[in-house]
């Protein structure tokens, strides 16, 4: 059945995916396109649709179609979903007076730009009084909106919906007690060489070389492009146009081809979304981990797996033929999973990763609880990246200040992360199980079989279940980061001879 | 005075604005960027804006509030302008109804389509029809909006008000009068050799070219990009905000240079505009006629002029030295101003581009009069062009095909390319003799002083003025075509040694 309400309820939402369709277009231009001088007009563009999208989506007379269609026996399973999905969306946003809204924008741009300024000052002081003032809006909206338990838990619900600081708290126990011994005994092993991953790599090569992988992943030309950008990111409008950036270093190859096909997974999630109802929940990405599984699955499962590189290191070798004569494929793939500790968290390892995490959700929660202030934060996280990782902080520009999220008021974003680590490994192993001889098939290059299933299992349904009911319905259990430390513990116990 | 009416007035002209803005960023994506399967919801978004703008435009309220300030005493002379300007493009939305645009939205998408079709096939039978729906719906609109005269005074009022047949009869008249035996002496004449614009002439270098000629033109690099296109054109979006496009062939350098200075031409009037009123029509470009003085001064005016060669041709000879090596500045200058009748408009020389554009006035005219109908087109215009230019048409995918305007239903549109010219000589006359020694500062490389003079007498007013109140603020004097020829009789007397 499609009743005259569902019908109207399709057609607001639309006109809202629509213009945030053209809200993403002119951040992506503004990333990849825009001309310095460009940017005042364009404030203006992004504030105006903005502006359009906040109307529509809170008119009293869409709220109370959302409102009465809830309510409505008979909806099919999608109408429901969709239902659902905005009403979670709209109850948030009407509950948050405009005064909070506009004054929170503010607030984000001033502190955004008081962060820049502090992290290439190395003084976290400049920072500061904005961060102070994040916070408490936060703290404000957060206790507007409502929430079960701990305040964190209603952070976290604008990112991750179900998931709470109970759960959170558990995982990464678990993580700490069975990472850090596997990360202590690494740090006992001889270092793994990567020094051949700096040289010369030239720019147009490597660019090649992504744009072959991501031909391989199966990511469609037709529907997206690859274009160079201060940092690397996925952007998708709707399935039919999809694009990723990237960054590249002709002395480095290792920082570009991770993150093509990190990319790359998010733009195969965005492009396996069902085209039909892209305006639609059904249609759209779920929630951050879940969009964080897909591209860690690529970039790590089979982007650094053996498999992968038995297939691609040859080509790749003979692309390189200076800094990689010599190298065989084993130690590429070795040096591709090296374990060492840094100070910084986009360039850590599969291991050390979940501490940067972890050191960030523990610093988010106490902020939030009020048990630390803003001013504490610079000492705090110094203290834990010796406590967890052994390291001194040389100054707050690669410490504290390093990450863009809390400029943007972006708390409780962090563990999504970790969390898409976990899912990732659920899945793959999943999918193992489900396709007998993936192993051979990625071995052969044949990366269809794994995208088709990922397609089929996850990246058709959008938004239509939540990331835990998702879980249950492709492996069969909830989230379980046994799935993670298993897949951990098995391959870096080979490379390290951990047993 | 600012009244708060004024105030309303300009915020909402802002807001039209700035969803125009947008709209421009769309098509430039759409034409630089979009992968091929965005298509589908490009026009959906760009359908979206549309329709905001038209409801924003059509309100009661604001026709009201325009009408009002129409009738209001005291109002600045700026602020009067805006309003007039407003007003102008008002009555005309106002008269027609949502029915005919929306027919004629889906008639022209039709047409365009055939169109394509039709010129690939080289059949006028596949858009004959749809031509002719195009010209009842023009005709029918203008009957609604009305006109004085002639109803093809009615098609010229959307591009060029002001501007009438009879107007354009003595000056056309004028033209055939005058141009037709210069191009008939220099037929006469021995044939300037051009091979040497064919040949190896690498994009990258063909690239950096044009960049340096834009820079030197005071093209701002802060403000605008330059992109590769299927078509070369110039939008701006506000004056800090100026893209440019390229078509590069690297067997011929001909297309590219006079393209690029072209298009520059027209950045220089966006770029030029005053960026505190981007929005009002004071900030805006005036009509077609003056937007193409702008680009036709430059690409003919200076790019085909003695000076800038004298001083660009011997670095040009450097970076190209295969395909230039034995070239003397002077035969470089003759050959891009060699005259030779050809079939297509825009390949066409200085001058015999003007029999182009008589060839479809009259056309346009006779078929809006209805002494001629859309079956009679094709031999119609194999018989002007043998009368006008002594050619024979091929077929008509290089004959009455060759335009996408009507497939547009852009019809009036044609002649202000031929006033574009007349108003860049009667202008460019103005600089000479406002700057004596202009031509020393080019043969210099100094392009600045005439980009400054241009900046000031044209394009900081935006539509301040009409095209022909400005004209003589300008130049002291009416739009007279004797400019042009003056300019024509000097330049190719000389070359072809015509006295």
């Amino acid at each position: 059945m499609s009743s005259p309400l569902i019908h109207k309820f399709e057609g607001e939402l639309r006109k809202i995916s629509t213009l945030n369709s053209i809200i993403g277009l002119l951040s992506w231009d503004q990333e990849i396109c825009l001309p310095a001088k460009g940017r005042k007009l364009r404030s203006e563009q992004i504030a105006l649709l903005t502006g359009s999208v906040h109307q529509l989506k809170t008119s009293p007379e869409f709220v109370e179609l959302v409102a009465d269609l809830l309510e409505m026996p008979g909806l099919s399973e999608e109408d429901q979903a969709n239902v659902r999905e905005t009403w979670r969306h709209l109850k948030r946003s009407i509950k948050i007076p405009k005064e909070l809204v506009e004054e929170t924008s503010a607030a984000t741009s001033a502190a955004f730009h008081a962060w820049r300024e502090a992290r290439e000052k190395k003084q976290f002081e400049i920072f500061g009084p904005f961060l102070e003032k994040l916070v408490s809006l936060k703290k404000q909206e957060v206790n507007l909106i409502g929430f079960d338990g701990h305040l964190y838990n209603g952070l976290l619900e604008e990112y991750e919906p179900g998931m709470d600081v109970d759960s959170l708290d558990l995982a990464f126990e678990v993580l700490k007690d069975k990472l850090s011994p596997i990360i202590k005994t690494i740090s006992q092993r001889p270092v793994i060489d990567d020094s051949f991953m700096r040289g010369d790599f030239p720019e147009e090569l490597q660019l090649q070389t992504g744009r072959e992988y991501l031909s391989q992943m199966g990511y469609s030309w037709e529907a997206g492009r690859m274009d160079k950008a201060p940092h690397p990111f996925c952007i998708g409008f709707n399935p039919h146009d999809v694009r990723v950036t990237y960054e590249v270093d002709s002395g480095n190859i290792s920082r570009f081809i991770w993150a093509i096909l990190h990319e790359g997974g998010h733009a195969l999630y965005e492009q396996g979304l069902n085209v039909e109802k892209w305006y639609l929940p059904v249609g759209s990405a779920g929630t951050m981990s879940l969009h964080e599984s897909q591209s860690r699955l690529w970039e790590n499962m089979v982007g650094r797996g053996k498999e992968f590189w038995s297939h691609n290191f040859p080509k790749l070798k003979q692309t390189f033929p200076g800094p990689l004569r010599s190298i065989s494929t084993e130690m590429f793939y070795s040096a591709c999973n090296k374990v060492q500790p840094g100070l910084i968290r986009i360039h850590a390892d599969e291991l050390t990763y979940h501490f940067h995490i972890l050191i960030r959700y523990e610093i988010e929660k106490e902020l939030f609880a009020g048990s630390v202030s803003v001013g504490d934060l610079p000492a705090l996280w110094n203290r834990s990246y010796r406590d967890y990782l052994g390291l001194e902080v040389d100054d707050d520009g690669v410490g504290v200040l390093q990450d863009i999220h809390w400029s943007h008021g972006a708390f409780g974003y962090f563990p999504t992360y970790s969390l898409g680590s976990f899912y990732a490994a659920q899945f793959f192993d999943a999918a193992e199980r489900a396709i007998p001889d993936l192993s051979d098939q990625i071995k052969n290059g044949n990366l269809a079989t794994l995208r088709e299933w990922l397609r089929i299992h996850i990246h058709q349904w959008g938004h239509r279940y939540s990331t835990e009911e998702l879980c249950e319905r492709v492996t069969g259990q909830k989230l379980n980061s046994r799935f993670f430390m298993e897949y951990i513990t098995k391959k870096y116990g080979e490379i390290y001879a951990l047993n």
